[in-house]
């Protein structure tokens, strides 16, 4: 994420600082996970490319670091203030291991080939080894966390765990199901994809000392900023290029998972709009037991997807997901307000922005 | 296991007390997976199948309670003397747990309808609710060994974590490679099987603050009587009744997972013997992508299998294997030696006994 993002010039040390960070999480991440044995090696070196925008670790070090220094709105950082060591370090590589954890294990689930352009774990070394990466992640996350000195922050983690497996049984839960309420979608999502965002907020900031009311403010930041990304998510599985994006597009809509594009539509459109677009959906879902996914031959807008963007471009659904993300980029920017106004706040702000501007 | 012991008179409190412990951990995993969505109540429900004999919990209060009470080889034991609290209800409830979400995906990667008798997870819910539980059950465990006030202790389940799931990859790694030394067979299985039986045992003799070296002793108890425990198991998997057992027999050769047995015939087999066999094993090896497993249909011993336990007959490999298992067993009650002689001590080797005895 910081990499891509359009820095002013003051900032541009704090990035390249962070840019260190990140670095410096795929060591330790190497370390954790090391191996007497090969065949477990050979295997986690597949997961090189499951990392991304490493939007957790950036997360834990810039609420880590704004929370630490003082109020210094125009003043470059100096570097003694931006420590890239523990605990910091290995809260941010916890939450990194668990989000690949979390990736490695959804792709099992949603039988995808591939992923940031890449070809997937599952694709390659089959479900069962894939599946029992997944675990050896989430064991390496929390021995790594438990052995932090902070045993309330190591159970902030495991309940995170939870949480992101109980939003996942719960989208799974209404699965297929069209008429959910907008409510029902933001408590899916704050669980399955917001709460990690969260805690490494609030960690970030809690290892730093940093009083409860600035911990509670980051970590609503932190939602607020994750359920923004994940509706970003939904409308780039829309409106997105797969070659910019790295993955078949209409994948939501195939695995029946209700997005807030879809949800608004078929509660705004008119019954017999709302059929047709059920219709739609119907001829988009594989019916259990599942036929060949019929994405993998698409081009970058399969006709079903040219339709469904069309339908809901009548009820200006993208346009009203588009502004309930922007919302929540505002609101999660005043959170910030809970700390000094320095640097790292502020590229905490720029982050926020690019959660909703994003591409891929 | 407990309840099913022939214990000799004056160990029966103590296996009463035993079971009251089996009947809070109950109570207490109940209460750790406790969600407020009710689709995650629902899941969890299905579980109660899942516990078996609870060796686990049973290993983490028998060695706590041997460490604690002192030298009383013929006394009854007072109650006071076999608490059932925190902080070993809580690491017995961690070390079920984290069997509990091995089995569920063990299940998934076996595509295994029944376990002891019952429809599994996955057979019932789909393969992606069965994952997620799975992941939610790991998170659960390390929540609750994190808050129990020994971080070394949560280090030493996530290790533990780690290492069931490097001893599954490396079992997948030799999947049908039928020439493993036996070596190969223990690293695999101390891993995959008896590093959480030794953990428990470890962290029980810990938590009543037994010294290192009762700890070690301990924890070779437990992976001694890990590995004699999965012999049996392969043993049973081979002579054993689908009716008894509550499983289908012959499924770790469709699954190509290497055996004691299996193992001990080839390498001791003449060179047609071991053709013939390998032969045989091919034919009750489904090639991936994998045909409906062709178990499911069978009576308890389908004519393969029968083929396959006269071939091990000429090399006497199922002797072999009971010779291995029932050599471990008297070198883990050795181990025993370690802790003061009384009565939790006394049935300690009473259920190294039966580990392999048991027809289940």
């Amino acid at each position: 994420m910081p990499a891509m993002l359009d820095v002013p010039a003051h900032l541009l040390p704090l990035q390249s600082r962070l840019a260190d960070a990140a670095a410096a999480v795929h060591l330790r991440l190497a370390r954790e996970l090391a191996s007497d044995i090969p065949a477990v090696n050979r295997l986690c070196r597949h997961l090189e490319r499951y990392h991304g925008k490493m939007l957790r670790p950036a997360l834990v070090f810039l609420c880590g670091w704004a929370a630490a220094a003082p109020e210094a709105p125009a003043g470059p950082p100096p570097e003694a203030d931006l420590p890239i060591a523990d605990p910091h370090l290995g809260l941010a590589t916890v939450c990194e291991m668990i989000h690949v954890a979390t990736l490695v294990h959804d792709d099992v689930l949603d039988d995808a080939d591939t992923r940031r352009g890449g070809v997937t774990v599952n694709a390659l070394r089959g479900n069962e080894a894939a599946v029992i990466l997944g675990d050896f992640l989430f064991s390496a996350a929390y021995r790594l966390c438990s052995s932090l000195g902070d045993p309330d922050a190591a159970v902030a983690i495991a309940q995170c765990g939870m949480t992101l497996c109980a939003g996942e049984l719960l989208q799974l839960d209404h699965r297929l199901d069209y008429s959910i309420p907008e409510d029902t979608y933001f408590g899916i999502v704050e669980r399955k994809t917001a709460s990690l965002i969260a805690t490494a907020c609030r960690l970030g900031a809690r290892a730093s000392g940093a009083p409860a009311a600035v911990q509670d403010a980051l970590h609503r930041f932190g939602l607020r900023l994750g359920v923004a990304f994940q509706i970003q998510d939904d409308l780039l599985d829309l409106t997105g290029l797969q070659s910019v994006v790295g993955k078949p597009m209409g994948k939501d809509v195939e695995k029946g998972k209700l997005t807030l594009p879809l949800i608004h539509h078929l509660a705004a459109a008119q019954p017999e709009r709302r059929a047709r677009t059920l219709r739609l959906i119907d001829d988009m879902t594989p019916q259990p037991p599942q036929a060949p996914l019929p994405t993998q031959a698409h081009a970058d807008a399969p006709p079903h997807l040219d339709a469904l963007r069309a339908a809901m471009r009548q009820t200006d659904s993208i346009a009203h997901a588009r502004a309930v993300a922007a919302d929540l980029v505002e609101r999660a920017k005043a959170d910030l307000a809970a700390l000094p106004d320095n640097a790292p706040r502020r590229l905490l702000a720029v982050m926020a922005d690019a959660v909703i501007t994003r591409a891929v």
